[in-house]
């Protein structure tokens, strides 16, 4: 590939494996409702789905916070709903409320997904895409992602967010064989909306799990490292070798197996990993990304620059990515992004 | 004290680190909506918080389980939330809502709580602690409990439940030393209250961090580490030395620090810790209490009866408590509990 000739880009060479004196960075949710200029965007786009929808004005605020802050990354503005959606699943999105989906809960409603209408369901997020990999600065690369098929499935299964996940932990408890099948269309369509991304512009590609910790520990295995090993497979089987961050939030104990079971390049940490001790239980190869509590982004000050400081350090004695341990929440002051950023950066 | 001279209950040689060949057990909210007797009792009681403050009708809803299943413990009922009602927060229960407090979020909020009005608030629970002591069966140990800290300021602060603890989390991290003294209250009252239970008849105590996975790691030390072993030293300070059980949950790679730091004598496992890596990293000595999830008890039948086999051989290498590793739901067949507490009865 013509791209391996140049010289990579910061990101990726941390991804990969280097250690850099200077840790990129970038921000779980950095394009979002915090930012003046996404909310006018947004009210300008119809719903939410609509602008995950619109190449255009998804590219454009894709690239919002890059042109404020630069980051060292941007990451695609989507959902990890796109794919139940694309493979026929009625979802809207309701202010204040969150994602409402018609809930799959047996074989009955498996047999209503469509696996062969998801590419085209698809193709206006690999417009937005190859928009934003075309207008990125040299060296800002563009990160990809979709949502691990465990919590994929929690949405699919409860009709949307849920504090216990209890309809799809009793699928999965109760009947596995049943459940495996869910996972199973979410992985297949999950490997190739990842590899379409690749292929319009992605150079990194994450895979969120946000309720990985959720699960008991021997359906961790099951649900949450299996499937994420099965799509690391299925993409390096294509031939795709761009990095894959792991972010198996509430992973806790189980971090190094699920590195060593899944494949990925990278550990996104959340923020209640102790980031001493996961370079101790990890070692100095792995590349650590995180894991800034967000909520000291909306404290900002000192409380947030000593953190932030404490967290880069502990974590670069090895490869590693400055980030939060979870997405930028909408209260978040933008000046306060801005003093983190113009620390990270170095300025 | 006269009860040391009896053979102890096998939960109280259990939690003093004595290995048994049949683990004591007991459940999480095994007194609750899931049983019939319950909810007849509760439909008759007024509200939650009037059935909390009721004696005869705690106490009976207390027995219940003892009576159906034959656990080795009870535990009280009552509500975390007591003590900050006690302190004169107001607080109400709203079906299908939960907890609503009037939200402390700074010192004005604080200076209308009044310490010296909690112990005479808490009497009918001490009165329902002394009707279960003495009618509990004489192998049945009798656990009393309270939040912890950190989980119990949550509710103060948000004014009820809350999905990221945003103002709690804000409050301690911008301004560690006003948030102390929320702390310090809620330490105080909890070593009287805990103290004045045992001196009514609880055998052993839980201390419930529910929300303690949601502090970044060092606020983990700070907030629900500290707090804890101020509580520890204070029961000890006073002679009480009835054995403690803290629940950490969320601890994950944490646990370990929190058992070293706190000086509690058993740890209470959530379902998303590994017992076998549990055990590795806590070593044999420790009386570990856990954890099967409660969704399995709804599910019942062979995938139950495996995972708490599985649970009880890997955590009875050394001394046990078999639990849950959250509550009891309120879908839970009574037959399945009934069909557990036979295997771990050994019937």
């Amino acid at each position: 590939m013509s791209g391996r000739a140049k010289p990579e880009k910061p990101l990726i060479r941390a991804l990969r494996g280097e250690r850099l004196d200077r840790p990129p960075f970038w921000f779980m949710r950095q394009a979002g409702r915090y930012l003046p200029e996404y909310r006018a965007v947004r009210a300008d786009a119809g719903g939410f789905l609509d602008l995950c929808m619109n190449p255009e004005k998804a590219a454009e605020v894709t690239l919002q916070p890059i042109r404020r802050y630069g980051m060292d990354a941007a990451i695609l503005f989507a959902d990890i709903l796109l794919i139940p959606h694309a493979l026929g699943q009625p979802l809207d999105y309701r202010e204040g409320e969150g994602p409402v989906l018609e809930p799959i809960r047996d074989a009955a409603g498996l047999s209503r997904l469509d696996a062969s209408a998801a590419s085209s369901g698809l193709a206006p997020v690999m417009e937005t895409v190859a928009r934003v990999a075309a207008a990125l600065p040299d060296e800002t690369a563009l990160i990809g992602f979709a949502g691990a098929p465990w919590t994929v499935a929690t949405y699919m299964v409860e009709g949307g967010g849920s504090p216990d996940h209890r309809n799809t932990k009793r699928w999965a408890y109760g009947d596995p064989d049943g459940f495996t099948r869910l996972i199973e269309v979410v992985v297949d369509a999950t490997v190739d909306y990842l590899a379409a991304q690749v292929a319009a512009g992605a150079e990194a590609l994450q895979l969120f799990d946000t309720w990985a910790g959720s699960l008991a520990a021997p359906e961790f295995d099951r649900w949450v490292t299996a499937p994420t090993r099965a799509i690391v497979a299925g993409l390096r089987a294509r031939g795709i070798d761009v990095p894959l961050i792991g972010f198996p939030r509430g992973a806790g104990l189980r971090l190094a197996e699920y590195r060593d079971g899944t494949g990925v390049d990278a550990l996104g940490l959340d923020f209640a990993v102790p980031t001493t001790a996961a370079r101790e239980k990890l070692g100095d190869a792995t590349c650590l990304q995180g894991n800034l509590d967000p909520q000291l982004l909306v404290v900002g000050g000192d409380a947030m620059l000593d953190r932030a400081r404490a967290i880069r350090e502990t974590l670069n004695t090895g490869p590693c990515v400055f980030n939060l341990g979870h997405g930028i929440v909408p209260e978040t002051p933008p000046e306060h992004v801005a003093a983190l950023s113009a620390l990270l950066r170095g300025d």
